[in-house]
């Protein structure tokens, strides 16, 4: 559970909520003018209108959990996984037999697949062609949720004014109708508090929810990459069957000084 | 059919014509003061002509033909076309000949075409220049596409501000030449509110068709060359005679794990 | 002549043409209020400033030359190009001392260069590395030129924004200045019309002209390069002695498959 | 220390509340109205949540630790960096004992791990790849980081426009409420005034914190990038045995000339 | 002297000078309105602090000597220094001495460091890499310049915003307390448009100064890479002992074809 994600949407929205309650009381006025299903109606349905138009329908259908995905971000731990693909590199010396015995304990999707294939015997060459391959591709996929959140970050403001445009010509036409005098003013503050709400309502949601959430899908796309780009690295040094220090020495570089391990002595080699 | 992008348009047209009805209802006024002939015709008008100037001739005259393509969608079935590959790998290493007869049954015509030239004994490199120069010249043509409605999705909502100043300038200029007094509000309200609809039109056709249009156009365009980047691979190992079960893991790396289907057993070999 | 720019400018102006009469009729006032020199004057003189200042003296000296290639367009004919290229390899076979014979029918002056390289016996990378040398810095020289254009579109707003401040300021100066009443709603109509046409010019002089024609260069610029990359992989291919059926194979991958020709029987070889 | 950023904050700040309380002066106004609580919360309080939201948990948490790293800057001194790797090819070319005695001098960690290497005999292309891989993937991971400053760069505008709205929908309702009259104008002042205080702190924070901060930091991440090549490069020149003048000139062409020294006579070789 | 940068900051300061004078005239204003001290005050300063927090104390201090660069330009000449590049060949196949002996001549220190590594006796990789690092991290060092006046062009309407919007509130509060009336109108009136003159600096000081030198600086760091790109590309072909036609030739490809000149007959072998 990436607890970031939900701490940050429980405190703007509390606090965005509190401002609005908070405001209300000072300027006697009720916090529940802040409620217009239409312009609910126009941001949300537009945003997911153009949403629709502009991406795949797979797409659009998988919306759902591309932002559980979001929320329960990712476990890297860069620094555990060196250890385990050091480890599997003590293994692979002594032999494949071996290598395809320990298989089983491998929990990293990603890993188990390039380990079998260095069991199945496949050349250096052709395991960084394929993995590096199922990476580049997976970025390409991962993006385009990536874009499809940030689309709609830029939709939904777009559909904000656009419904503020409504409003407005409806309270500018009311006005020339009535003619003017002393309620004129009293319509115009009504119908242009109205029409800013849809504004509002575009400028919330893409800056709380959908831009921010494109860009965490940003970082965990980019974070994965990293991971597996390491996990290829170590596995062709496996195919290779360089010693255990060097394998360590090579997929510490993917990661911070601060979070390496070095090899406790005697360990593995 | 792209129902997505049907439905979008639908529903995103539906959303905010029902916006308009429903407000006109709440504040008296008929909706038909939203349909302004001029306005129209400066943003479509002004758009078409902007995108005339900015782009070669035949690809203005082929928008149609584009936005035929945005609406039709594509196929894409890659877990399908892995095992049309595969298959034909099979096929292939019985002989060039076999390959030949089995090219009818191949509906897609840059694996045809791949195909062909494993027949026609092209070199490996050969096959994938000349593949490779293909998908990167289709790429940048279909990116035109795309570019010109990004384009148009930019030039929209500026001929809707130009509109709109128009209307502001000959509204300001009334009200210079009425003097103030009570009517003058009702001059003001009317002549903001036409000149406003411009501003209207020109976000509502960039936010609901052009911009959204250019979104689908490029992930097409992305999702083409997946599947053309995949034959290619494909193809390359048919000429080099790779085992089915390597021809499948490689192109395999093309498309999301969840969409792999494995070999069956005694299948391919 | 490319006649979609030159419609698309008289298009395009006779419609904000017509739009500012019809609605200069509607709103019985006199279209000439469009016609303000000094807003005139900050918007094509600032533009034109600030463009002096960004671009070495010989590129702002062009800009009529550029002006001038942008309306002119580019034939293109790849079609024709594959064909013309396809029979110089014909005449290649035969020798050095045909080609040259050949050249005086060749008019595109890139594909007359390459040849004559064929002809003093270049190697194929001294031919690639040159060519390409060739396209790369006239990518370059005209991308510089595109982006002239460009910032003119950035800056032509940009000026018109100033003008209008300078007219706010002086009109809510003289508002100031007056003292409340009936006719002061006369003076900030009046003022506020004139500014707002300098914001008016700032916005159709770049969505009108400066940026669609930066658009159009691009796009000439890089049908140019898919040009001249074709001819540079055709002249290596010559060099390299194919078959003029590989020759035509791997050049139609440059251009569309519908316009592809295929070799006539018997034709070529 | 980075006196540049601390005067820069400083000058910034000084000048800003200086032009706060002038004006205020001037007109009569106290300038404690600047003062606002709410709109103090809705943009420092939104834009961390924005941001909780788009980063990965302990990243946000680094932000302290990322402030301070943009405060003390780096120093970088180049061209002492280059004495000390040419220093070092002096002695590495009289053994590995030698520069392995000589490592506890160096300073610098990247460039104490780059000679270890050369000590424990790796070859080239090993010590190329091991720190190229470090320096790119340190290059990502402080990316993230100058990212994390320029989108709060982006939410506090946004979050400031957002309060601005909210305080004008009641400021319009309250108008709407009362009627019209003399004291509407008081009313409608002060609202406004207060809204656009959240405008006022959403851009003071993006253009005087978050924006300049993102930018140093883009430009620490890049030097430092310059430092680490500079130092791969001078470690792969020790242990190919290249002679000091060599390793010289090749090290040199980081920095720009008028930073070089040149060998003293009779010094390195 | 670069009299493009010169003459477009004269024109363009007497044009938007003589604006401010005529409109001043006829709306009876006088036009040292304009002339506000704090307003400057908020925009340059501003503008130089974010500035001195977004970029290495040391490049802050070279403002003026990259203004300074920019209006002095640089002299490219092309053309003549491929005559110069031709002529050094036909004295460096003559030998080292000769071509030790020419260098005097050479005022490019650019070109005379290569020619220097030619009689020295470098490899022409090993010349390739030293020239082609110095050009990397030439134009690296010069584009961080660039990006400085780029962002003092988004700082400086950042500040003029921010200015204005501190204005707005004094203004808006002074409204508040006076109450309604005739003289308020006065009040709003002088307090908008000396807030406004806060935006109109930041406009201008962006579109006019800032954004234009910044675009500037960017063709001439191109176009000193193009020149040094030519050379490194020349004296490696020197090294190589290349013909002379040979060498014009392959630089050549560096210039536009209209600035070519021929080898005269009998000249250079």
């Amino acid at each position: 559970m990436d607890f970031a994600t939900l701490i940050g949407i429980l405190v703007g929205v509390a606090l965005i909520g509190g401002a609005i309650v908070m405001q209300g009381i000072e300027s006697e006025t009720s916090f529940t003018v802040f409620a217009e299903p239409i312009s609910f109606m126009i941001v949300i349905g537009g945003t997911l209108a153009a949403t629709a138009i502009a991406f795949p329908l797979k797409e659009v259908m998988r919306i759902v959990t591309i932002l559980r995905a979001v929320l329960k971000g990712g476990k890297e731990e860069l620094g555990g996984l060196v250890d385990e693909i050091v480890d599997m590199g003590t293994v692979a010396r002594k032999g494949p037999k071996d290598l395809e015995n320990a298989l089983d304990q491998v929990r990293n999707p990603f890993l188990k697949d390039g380990l079998q294939m260095v069991v199945d015997g496949y050349s250096v060459e052709e395991i960084r062609d394929i993995l590096g391959t199922r990476v580049e591709y997976r970025e390409e996929r991962e993006l385009m949720e990536s874009n499809l959140l940030k689309a709609m970050g830029k939709f939904s403001p777009a559909f904000g004014i656009i419904g503020t445009l409504i409003g407005l010509v409806y309270m500018l036409k009311g006005m020339s109708a009535e003619g003017g005098g002393g309620d004129m003013a009293s319509a115009i503050g009504g119908g242009m508090a109205t029409a800013l709400i849809t504004t509002f309502y575009g400028a919330l949601f893409a800056n709380l929810f959908f831009l921010p959430m494109a860009e965490k899908l940003l970082s965990q796309i980019s974070s994965k990459s990293t991971q597996q780009n390491m996990i290829t690295e170590g596995v062709c040094l496996l195919q290779m069957k360089k010693h255990p220090l060097i394998v360590r020495e090579k997929i510490n570089s993917f990661i911070p000084p601060r979070e390496w391990k070095r090899m406790e002595p005697g360990g593995g080699a």
